[in-house]
């Protein structure tokens, strides 16, 4: 194996002035590592970002596909820990983490050592159709990995490739046990099987899942129809007539306009039961509620536990079930591996969405969500067992790294920094919140947030804009405190800047 | 690399009889192998399949997810080419290969190699948010490999992950189209900006994707709209009300029934026609078609390629956008690499989605159904880098290999077999149908058919069931004459046993 491991090592970067020491796992079964390469601070070598070389790409890439989002193009060999490296040579400390799905960073030597092992290789490249044909691991994989990091309460996994298909898929089941429960747990009649055949009711039911305001749930069709940050994602397309309440918008800081807030809080949740009133008289009842822990796309909008337990109530009240959206939230940047652990919940969830960091998506619920019949939540895939080897491996560092600790340590200093240079820059940020490393503050307008993203990016920081007028921070778990005195420092040089 | 590459040979198998010369490669960048090693025949050493080890394993998957799809555990390690082992040993001649989504059998060498390469596995595992930050091989990827297998007249790809979000991401960028042609390409209204964010016209306009009856195109809520194959994957699920065709239900041989089936042809094609306006005159309308080249799930429904010009014809009358969701049809199975080249169409289809086989999923497209604003056709991942290099080997294995002619071959054997064993039990087999190795046969009833399915692998071959009397032959692209031989000779001795 030596040869391996010694071309499996990350190439010294060019620009590399300093090694940090951040992983010294030494396991059994993948080579040892001592170090994962940064530079001691981001490098950037073009006037601007995107630079000549990855305008060139665009040019290249627009001709068979729309690049109207690019923001630069990486080269993800260089790129390392918590750097990303795009083709211009510039090296930026990342923030961002391709839209919050990096979990350890880049080429962690622990990821680059999975499909090193010939029998990983072969379950990559052998993708079965998993609900009919899995694995001889796959039975293992999901108890060892996917159980151990369950929800409290939640025993069973349906898995899925996105965010957005879990959560559809998330829904289809709460539609079926919403079904079940009115119809008595009795067999389908001739005309239910008939009429959901050409998509009328009562076999394709006049059902609603209830959202917020400010939500995103993902980009297909139902998912859509729940999902309410900004119009350019919905517009043209058809929507389902399902209800939306307001989710609070609190005062900052959040201890100086407590009764205030709380107001909000009570204001939000007498909507949702409203809402749930209406569509039963509409006839379209509310089979289910879904909510994130923080509106992450919509402006990183955070409730607090006594909303949530109180929806919870709302929820069990009503005979709704509640879906809480861990897609963005989930694998440990808020400091807890599911957001929702903050919220000290009565009950479990009845069901939580996963997908980003942890590679693969899908859902855990309990049984009750399990239809009984077989092919009624089923897609060729079922998700990727190749991606759970990954995220098998990524679980491992995040224990043998204890990289919760490592969140609970960096974001507080973070978050700290921000709050200061709220009181220094009072004109142009406000608000800022979030947990562990899951941050964000507020802007003065759109304007001014979108120069921030801009300048900060031209200083080596790569973060990004979610609602109107907020930033939000989004570092891998491997983010230490001199990673956030670094994002501290060259945001105060932006700010000076205004 | 010797090592490497001695490492990365197949294993002999144990039951291992003798070898085909199935690859002959020899490219630069990979190591040689000469032969991927099958069994003379399947073997089967059970006597039921699933065997006991699948059952236990079946029970330890049990208690964390749903089971009732699964047909047995496979041992990946030990599955090769056009042949499937599972954990109890049984050596299985795939012709349904994982519901039609392997094009080069199991355990290819060429595959095996993509990973090795250090680049590649870095691709792999820094997953990016394609649209926001590609790698600096996106664009060189998508001209030489997707472009390069692009259908004639399509000059654009959107990349995405499964089936079902190609279908859905392809709906929402016909309605963006036509939204666009209605308004007369001028900006967004206040009042649809508004609208669209609680799910309201204009803004969330009601618009319909018209689809057929028997027709698959999904099971998320937007594709499962359109999807109207078994009863159990809509039930209890809201659906939009959208219009639903009859598709052409043949009567076999078709050269014997020439002019019913052109009769067949012209009833559906008028229903298309009227149903566009009897859902304009609901305004709710038709801004696209959907429509599959063989309705697959639905039971190997073909049509002609008269009846694919006709409609193509009404829609370009109509303003409607066509369709073809090559999911399961497309990558070489019928003989040409998408399964519309058979229909020699006037003008290019608007769009058209794959998925499967190739691995990814996605669309392609002209500009037309490009949005100008970005943002509007997106998501996390748009695709995985990661599968495009497997698709790329695939591509030329397909071309090195010469693995359309080789199921330009393979396939008449199959189907002039089938149609022999029509005529020898007329009674239980009829309509044989389908291009290339894409084919399959009715059988009496779905009794019947679910009896030959399940005594067809206890003899070795795995088949699959589709719609309520077909059994579907999906074989890997280089499945041979010998192999055809071999399910016809078991096939025959199922059927002497009814």
């Amino acid at each position: 194996m030596s040869k391996l491991c010694i071309n499996a090592l990350p190439k010294a970067h060019k620009y590399l002035k300093t090694k940090y020491t951040i992983t010294q796992l030494h396991r059994s079964n993948v080579c040892a590592y001592s170090t994962l390469k940064e530079p001691k601070e981001p490098i950037v070598k073009t006037k601007e970002i995107p630079g000549p070389k990855s305008i060139e790409l665009k040019n290249k890439l627009n001709a068979v596909q729309s690049t109207g989002t690019v923001q630069f193009f990486a080269d993800y060999e260089k790129s390392t820990g918590n750097y990303v490296c795009d083709v211009d040579g510039n090296l930026l400390l990342d923030v961002y983490t391709q839209i919050s799905s990096v979990p350890l960073g880049y080429n962690h030597p622990n990821l680059l050592n999975v499909f090193k092992n010939e029998n990983n290789l072969k379950t990559l490249i052998n993708r079965p159709a998993l609900g009919v044909f899995p694995g001889k691991e796959w039975p293992e994989k999901l108890h060892s990995v996917l159980k151990n990091i369950a929800p409290k309460g939640l025993n069973k996994i349906t898995t899925m490739m996105c965010g957005s298909c879990s959560n559809e898929n998330a829904y289809k089941s709460i539609f079926i046990w919403y079904q079940n429960k009115m119809r008595g747990n009795v067999g389908f009649t001739e005309n239910e099987m008939n009429s959901c055949m050409i998509n009328m009711p009562p076999g394709a039911p006049k059902l609603s899942i209830l959202s917020f305001k400010g939500a995103f749930h993902g980009r297909t069709l139902g998912a859509l129809s729940t999902t309410h940050s900004k119009y350019i994602h919905k517009l043209d397309v058809p929507s389902f007539d399902w209800p939306i309440a307001s989710f609070p918008q609190y005062k900052y800081p959040l201890d100086e306009n407590v009764a205030e807030n709380k107001r909000e809080d009570e204001k939000c949740l007498a909507e949702v039961q409203d809402l749930i009133e209406q569509y039963k008289k509409k006839d379209i009842p509310v089979a289910g509620v879904v909510v994130e822990p923080i509106q992450s796309e919509g402006g990183d909008n955070e409730a607090s536990p006594e909303f949530f337990q109180s929806l919870q109530g709302i929820c069990k009240k009503n005979g709704v079930a509640l879906l809480i959206d861990e897609v963005q939230t989930g694998g440990g940047s808020t400091g807890k591996f599911w957001c929702h652990e903050h919220f000290n919940f009565e009950h479990p969830p009845d069901v939580v969405t996963f997908s980003k960091k942890l590679q693969l998506g899908g859902y855990f619920h309990n049984d009750d969500f399990a239809p009984n019949e077989p092919y009624r939540i089923f897609n060729t895939w079922m998700g990727d067992p190749g991606k759970i080897l990954l995220l098998e491996e990524i679980i491992n560092v995040i224990n043998a790294e204890k990289l919760l600790e490592n969140v609970n340590k960096a974001g507080p200093v973070l978050k700290s920094g921000l709050l200061s240079l709220e009181k220094e820059f009072p004109n142009i940020l406000n608000s800022t919140r979030g947990r562990g490393t899951f941050l964000a503050v507020n802007c003065a307008n759109s304007k001014v947030r979108d120069s921030i993203v801009t300048k900060l990016k031209q200083k080596g920081i790569q973060t990004g804009g979610c609602g109107d007028i907020a930033i939000r921070f989004r570092p891998a778990l491997i983010f230490k405190e001199y990673h956030a005195n670094i994002v501290l420092d060259r945001l105060r040089s932006v700010l000076q800047s205004f």
